[in-house]
């Protein structure tokens, strides 16, 4: 008996490394350098991190920021001022607030950013044009589960796509983008009955809600493409919704960490990179 | 040998009865009269009777509504400023373009109109919003479909749904709404393989492509809810995407016509009301 072949690694590692040199590039060759503003409230260590995960890759591509931090107990009003402020300023291109601010309603700080400087996709006017087919910013993380399987020229169109998960951050965009590239795309969640059957059929399956190693290797599609979205820390581990014995099935399967989530930062980079032309021109 | 059962019809008739009962017994209740305004370009018959069809309701139902007829060559700068204009009437509540306008860019009219009085629940921002999980105003057929299964308490949390078709109009909103139902919903479309086998899982199956007779009985899951959107001429006969065969498999079916399309029509008129409603106060 000889072991199954191993999936071919969606490695974020090589295709975010390789999307930081397009971005280089293409920063390089433009006129100005585009400038992405960071909003924070308080001192959380957590969101602190995130901000300068993202703060050092866009010194590397080229592209300027900068960071506002709000002391903590900051409410709507002084927010959605900033918000304002950074709207009116022509010189930045992107606007991204590390939600949620405790007292403040998300949904009224992203109503509030300029659709073009938009660059977490997350203003209804760009969600609305993702899933119209207009000019939209599209939410990170979906651009990067594309990416990948662009990088390694996994067939979309007229395939089976089931994405595990329907938050506004990743499930609902994702389906957007797969249904644009012409899948046939099933939203499965927490409500769904036999997720397995349903998975089974999947020749793309991306989970993304955040329970350790819900999809197990006899929920998936022999040879299909597996992307792991999910997150959770379990002692100190970082522990994603696939198990990892799905390697010995599916034919393309993302690391944990290492893949996704290194694609994330990547992509709000480049939604800075595509606002910037949008508003500036290339 | 037996016949099977026929399906339960889900019947437009009726339920849009009811629902227009609902309707003339809400804006009696109201200290003003909404006001819904049509705006149509040149005189294309199917164009003007859908207008008129949908005048006559909102008289019956208590809503006023007045159409404005453009010259036909009209071109987009003066069809946005009458769209300025019906934004900026404080006694304005819904506005319905007929759409196409030749030479117009129809993308350009939708995301021009006011999202608070965007009755065709086209504009990006509703759009959004009804992804979002915010405050939209919602397209009407799909805002009829779920009204249909709804009257008949067809269950939708938990179950298998798939919407065959993708368009802005029916297909993608229909997503959203059977998704916010709890429903596992798939979209396919022309680019679907093995459609049948996609639909032979479907619990509520909904077609809306404009092909006739696509959906046959081989097709649909016995006992599931069938219902027909699409609509085609042929020979002078209405032919819907739904072979009436499907009658002999399906629990739960709409005739065509007398189906969906009865629906829509009252939905418009919702909209005016909830786009009322929500400017104006109860």
């Amino acid at each position: 008996m000889t072991a199954a072949p191993e999936a071919v690694r969606l490695d974020g590692k090589v295709v975010s490394a390789a999307a930081v040199a397009d971005l280089q590039a293409a920063v390089a060759g433009l006129a100005y350098r585009p400038q992405l503003v960071f909003v924070r409230v308080g001192e959380d260590p957590a969101s602190a991190y995130y901000v300068r995960s993202k703060e050092k890759l866009a010194a590397r591509v080229g592209v300027r920021s900068r960071t506002v931090v709000l002391p903590e107990g900051t409410g709507a009003e002084v927010l959605l001022a900033l918000v304002a402020e950074l709207n009116a300023d022509d010189d930045v291109d992107g606007i991204l607030v590390q939600l949620p601010v405790p007292g403040v309603d998300p949904a009224h700080v992203l109503a509030a950013i300029d659709p073009a400087k938009d660059v977490d996709g997350l203003n209804p006017v760009n969600v609305g044009r993702l899933w119209s087919g207009g000019d939209a910013l599209v939410p990170a993380t979906p651009l990067g589960v594309v990416a990948l399987l662009d990088h390694y020229a996994v067939p979309l169109a007229g395939r089976r796509a089931v994405v595990v998960g329907r938050s506004n951050l990743v499930g609902k965009p994702l389906a957007a983008l797969l249904l644009q590239r012409d899948a046939t795309v099933t939203i499965a969640h927490s409500r769904t009955r036999d997720l397995g059957a349903l998975t089974r059929e999947a020749d793309v399956l991306v989970a993304a809600v955040g329970r350790p190693r819900l999809i197990t290797p006899e929920m998936v599609k022999r040879g299909s493409a597996v992307l792991d979205v999910g997150l959770t820390r379990e002692d100190g581990a970082i522990v994603g919704d696939v198990d990892p014995g799905v390697a010995g099935v599916a034919g393309y399967l993302t690391p944990m960490p290492g893949g996704t989530g290194l694609m994330t930062v990547v992509m709000v980079i480049a939604n800075t990179l595509t606002a910037a032309r949008r508003r500036r021109g290339a």
